[in-house]
């Protein structure tokens, strides 16, 4: 059920022939209140899709009445053609649905640098608006898709009554391209505006943030959370933020799955850290050391890659007071070998690593894919 | 002639049975003087092997008689055993010479948290010591290999007289493993600690340390320049300078050529910054791009995953008012397409990118290989 999980939400999906492949490429999410509250993250990188800056204007009022979403094209670099089409896209909407584009939030996701066709764009939020359904959170899910193998959808339900449903696609190895994770979540629950920013912020530090699957910033993140009060049920915000973080975390593991071109997930926890900002860093730099990466690709618990790649952050530690474990075994420890390697089992997809920086009592986990020779494959064959 | 083209060096390779593969692999140079002077660089990982911590302590005082290298293994996490390893290797070396051994620097290369064998090594010094000469450079420069396909040496002569020499073995892709930078260079002119010492820093500045193959730094990398005074003739500082940084730059360009698994070189030159350290930021921001370096390898210009790269940097700059050119021709400028990416040869093995951030006159070359098949196959095939 995707984003209609929760009630006072009606969504679509279309092809609009953006792909070349007749696949359905464009998706429209409303919300039909009685809130029309939202909230949204950006990509952090400085070079900005025309959809993320037309977004981040929107956003500032955190009223929020529908979004539109493409596959197809990022939009990004498209000069001021691009940002008229943008522009035009959300007023298209706005207007079918009698409302204000000024509360219209639009998503791109797809190669930089080329003009998106507005007329198929435009036609296709036609018979978007033409198809919406309160059944429509699959279909919507579907059409957000680019390399993905499956659609990413997760939902929950508190016992009080309301509900989170969300969306996701994308996101590092998985899409060729610059792996642009685009996510929308709805909710039901009556929530301030300040709780639901503060609590979208919370649930995505600790989700899609810690999803680094090759390094690489997109120009197009964003990830939106709505609100349409429609259960009528003020939501606890404890419960409200658990729940949020569970729908987050889920999708964020459901986009490390699917990565096309990686044969591992990696889970790298840090612990024993002064702080959990040293826990990420150290965490982050061994999930982007493309030699550790190839080791995990090749079954090689090779853990002087791991060290290598720790010793490159600034976070407290002693550099021969470190224990590295891989899949439970423990493998070096106090500066020398600890344990023998045979020991270690990396044929299942899922490899964890356990850093302990043995300093304090923060930890973290990121997570990665290795890196294939299908990374490098698709990822060479994109745009050519 | 290598390490030996400057006078007052003698030099020898041999092998020792450290490697498997019976291939050479100790290498000794001895500075026989009269002046025995050295200034060193050393990787900034905090991990560090043990030879890299006794060489540390050696370089203090910049008096140094000779220095070992063995590959076969980087003598790195091998704990206290592995840091006597080192010890006794200096110890036998500065025996033979009848030197002390608190003269004696030592370099080590290969997979870490692997015991070198510590009976092969000091036969192998002895056996190094036994067959020193004038003429050894080149047996040196071939003794320091590990996959290199290519011993890299370099030279430069001052009119005045005096010399440089140098030799070089790993980097990036280059090598499997961590990629360890070994290099040696000699010289025959008469230099001041100091001037030894700040010279060396400002070479390796501009050449070793911007040439970034794949962003993963080696717990062993370090850089030794030696000075004999054999010449009898006061180097021009700025002269000795600019010879220096030119044998750093064609031992570096050596490097980056015999990168195995690399199908391009790709320069990457950041003008118009505000500082030369926004321009390097930016640079190696791009050179440490996987999605941007599998492009390459797919003959594919794909500029849009350039511009990500630089929007991921603090540098000053306006996003969109960037430019962006590929082999020469001008692909994107002021946020949108600028020219005809079919134009665009991306077949020769060299690669120039050009970024100008039109915000001012400082400017850097970061150079970087392209992420390709064979770098996966490498990385992923090592210890196991």
């Amino acid at each position: 059920m995707s984003v209609t999980f929760a009630k006072g939400f009606a969504a679509s999906g279309v092809a609009c022939g953006l792909k070349t492949s007749g696949k359905k490429d464009l998706a429209v999410v409303v919300n039909q209140g009685p809130l029309q509250l939202a909230a949204a993250v950006f990509t952090t990188n400085r070079c900005q899709a025309n959809p993320i800056l037309w977004s981040k204007e929107v956003i500032k009022d955190q009223k929020v009445s529908a979004i539109v979403l493409n596959s197809g094209g990022a939009n990004c670099y498209t000069g001021p053609q691009g940002f008229q089409t943008t522009h035009a896209t959300a007023e298209a909407l706005a207007n079918h649905l009698e409302v204000s584009s000024s509360d219209v939030l639009v998503c791109s996701t797809g190669l930089i640098g080329e003009q998106l066709d507005r007329e198929k764009l435009l036609d296709g939020v036609k018979s978007a608006v033409d198809t919406l359904s309160h059944d429509g959170g699959v279909v919507a899910s579907e059409a957000i898709m680019t390399t993905d193998s499956v659609a990413k959808r997760a939902e929950a339900e508190s016992p009080s009554g309301w509900r989170i449903g969300g969306m996701a696609k994308g996101a590092g190895m998985l899409a060729p391209g610059l792996a642009t994770m685009l996510v929308v979540i709805t909710t039901d629950a009556v929530v301030g505006s300040a709780e639901l920013d503060s609590a979208l912020r919370a649930a995505t530090r600790v989700s899609f943030d810690r999803l680094d699957s090759d390094g690489c910033m997109s120009t197009n993140d964003q990830v939106t959370l709505m609100a349409s009060g429609a259960s009528g049920i003020a939501a606890q915000l404890d419960e409200f933020q658990e729940l949020l973080t569970q729908v987050c975390k889920e999708l964020a593991l459901k986009l490390l799955d699917d990565a096309e071109g990686a044969s591992h997930n990696i889970h790298i926890t840090v612990e024993g850290a002064a702080s959990e900002d040293d826990a990420v860093e150290v965490a982050r730099s061994v999930a982007r050391n493309n030699l550790f990466k190839a080791a995990i690709y090749g079954n090689d618990p090779n853990w002087g890659r791991i060290l290598a790649a720790v010793g490159t952050t600034k976070a407290e530690f002693d550099p021969y007071n470190i224990d590295v474990a891989i899949n439970g075994v423990l493998i070096s420890s106090n500066g020398q070998p600890a344990g023998d390697r045979g020991l270690i089992d990396l044929a299942p997809r899922k490899v964890e690593i356990n850093i302990n920086l043995n300093v304090g009592v923060d930890f973290a986990t990121v997570v990665t894919n290795d890196l294939t020779h299908e990374y490098v494959e698709e990822n060479s064959a994109y745009s050519s």
